[in-house]
């Protein structure tokens, strides 16, 4: 089982990465369409991202996130999806489908937007199509803000379950996303999910970009940490409350 | 019960607020990344702002608002959640955790753009994340724009229960929502919810906020009656109809 | 039962005029919060009008509208809804509801925006909140725009009924109009509706508007005739395909 | 049953291109309402006008889309719906009709915008109402990009009958596509569909078009390659997934 597992995050994170990267790349890159399309688009595109993932993985419960995975586990839940138990392996088990997914995606959405890569733009541009950054530097608040935003997103989905809302399913959560960027995106552009951040850094890392620039990893432990400490308080919340 | 319901309005108002002041910085404050993002996406913001205050505070009804826990006894309803009756203390419980609620959820807004509220900005955009105000100040036409705006909330919250819709559950409301803020914001910011503006008020006026100016509060008034008046006619006139 | 069916178009459409006679006055009235807003605001902003005024006149059935009841008399029904047949006489329950109704929602959107109203501008954007009017005066084609898009929503009135997407009820109406608006709105800004469109028309003629100018009066049988047509041919198709 | 299967492809890809062209012409033809709308309005416009197209063409599962038929007959299903087995005549018949509506579609998108055709423009905005292209031409790029883009939705449309979501019906689909809009249309408009690029150019060649130019023939094959290509390679995949 712990195969379908892989393959399904993995699979529903390449679908993600490559829809939520795009979305960045159509904004941002020089002579898209949707050149300067403004942030609303860009939260309702990571939120549809998120969307199109949920149903590619609907084997594992669609995680597509570390955050979500530490979430259930400091919830209390016994089982990740019926058969799949909560263990330190099982979770690798998600951990690496969701990195191999988010690497497989942003790759996905350089190919997608090769030509625009080409062009003349800031560095800062290019890396943008991939890792978040944060607008005014400060490990310190980007962290606090990485840390609320993520927060928001794992206590809806370990709660999210008991209510009668739930008939919605992969839109739920869809929106939920879009709510998160446009309301906490501002600051540092909300990761919300370390791999979402990571394996798209490493793929800019790796990938022959036209006039690239720095990956900037001393940021990159402030979208890991902060999602990941976000997500254990809301499992822990969620404890507390229901 | 009762801590049950207060808490469970506490979150949820504490998520609305969050999410719903958190857009607005977006858009207003100097440096973020939605900087200038439109009316529609304040629209959108707030309207799934109250979606995921509604996830979050399943156990109580989600009323997340003062106007609606009128509206709600002033349609003539028994209970308020099944065990939980309409009666005058049991309204203060609700009053209480929307108030609570919406308070903490404007300190945490405050804290996710910290950065943002230390950058030179108007007093009256640093306000404006918290609060609203009027485009053209006139309490008496401001107070008829938020009871109009109110009672199309509220209205809606108490009749549609009897309709076929119902399953869309909390996407219904969230798309109401947007809808007053799109169509009926535009002259006073839409409160449409004492606490919603009377809790943020008050964070504004305590937080150590750089630069900050006044909390307007001759004006306060105009977003608490206002709505409480709406949400009354709403539960009224929801009597004659059904 | 007629007094229901009657009492339950107002309303309905009521709130219809009220939000989408607002969201334009928000776009184009001076000094709103949400001025120049742009196209897909209204397009959203009329479409979730239209998704509150259904919840409101669930009762009728919801037309809002007397190309959707004519509509349905030449798809054959029998009865709008149950015990209300489709007779004459019932059908001008339904565009006497209509008619009041879109008058009121008028008369409210204009209190909601009164200071703004008072502002100076010109008439032609003061009626724009009103009434539709075409960008290129053509009587022959816009009464064909008109046409054609009342048909597809009407057509999609008469036939969603038979599908599997009907769960989604209020909400897939709602959609629908979005999609009008933003892909058929740009000629003549997409009546659709002749109580719609005659309703406010005489509301900004009777009313004390600052600065008004005319009602003109000689585009007004446009956006009756047009989607009358569009309506009936939509329904006559339909008991071809269905 | 191939009359009604074809019939419902055609009313289907009509209302389709009807909206899709509507919505791109409302934004780029001089003097609409929704001029430069920009592209998250292009991108809802196109999801929305699946949504409309999906409700009308519900006998026959609503492809209205080659590439969707090929992904079907490539994921290995039995029959298109029940009683209509996938066979090659039967793919004939679902292209027949999802071309011929792509045609009318282009042709009232036409007639509902022909005062604005008559309008001075650039002969490539007119034919970019009917046809998709390349922001910077790249045949072997753009042909890839259409490949990916393909690959989501239809691995999505060949999945999602197996998912909790599915209650969403044709609004999953429909946000889909706005995903794909939003995020994978930036370097060629996204096609994904090769009738829905083929037919409108076809009728784009034919109809008298005040001032139009070249019909640009040396792209189309890409938006009817890349596309087919895409279809089967999600539907080889989902038979390695599922």
């Amino acid at each position: 089982m712990g195969w379908d597992i892989f393959w399904s995050e993995t699979i529903g994170s390449a679908i993600l990465l490559l829809l939520g990267a795009g979305v960045v790349a159509n904004v941002i890159l020089p002579k898209t369409k949707g050149f300067a399309g403004g942030w609303l688009m860009i939260s309702f595109g990571w939120g549809f991202a998120v969307f199109a993932g949920v149903y590619a993985a609907w084997k594992s419960g669609a995680h597509l996130n570390p955050a979500v995975t530490v979430g259930v586990w400091a919830s209390g839940a016994k089982e990740f999806v019926p058969g799949f138990a909560v263990t330190f392996p099982h979770m690798l088990v998600y951990f690496a489908g969701e990195f191999v997914g988010a690497f497989i995606g942003a790759v996905l959405a350089f190919l997608a937007y090769k030509k625009h890569f080409d062009q003349d733009a800031d560095p800062a541009v290019k890396l943008g199509v991939f890792s978040t950054g944060p607008e005014l530097r400060s490990y310190a608040w980007n962290f606090i803000t990485e840390v609320i935003a993520t927060f928001v997103l794992v206590y809806f989905v370990v709660v999210s379950g008991q209510t009668k809302g739930s008939a919605l399913g992969p839109l739920a959560v869809a929106l939920i996303v879009v709510a998160i960027g446009a309301s906490l995106g501002g600051p540092t552009g909300y990761a919300i999910n370390p791999t979402r951040d990571l394996g798209p850094r490493i793929a800019h890392a790796i990938l022959p970009i036209k006039g690239k620039g720095s990956s900037d990893w001393s940021y990159s432990w402030v979208p890991i940490a902060g999602p990941l400490v976000g997500g254990i308080l809301a499992g822990l919340l969620s404890q507390a409350t229901i």
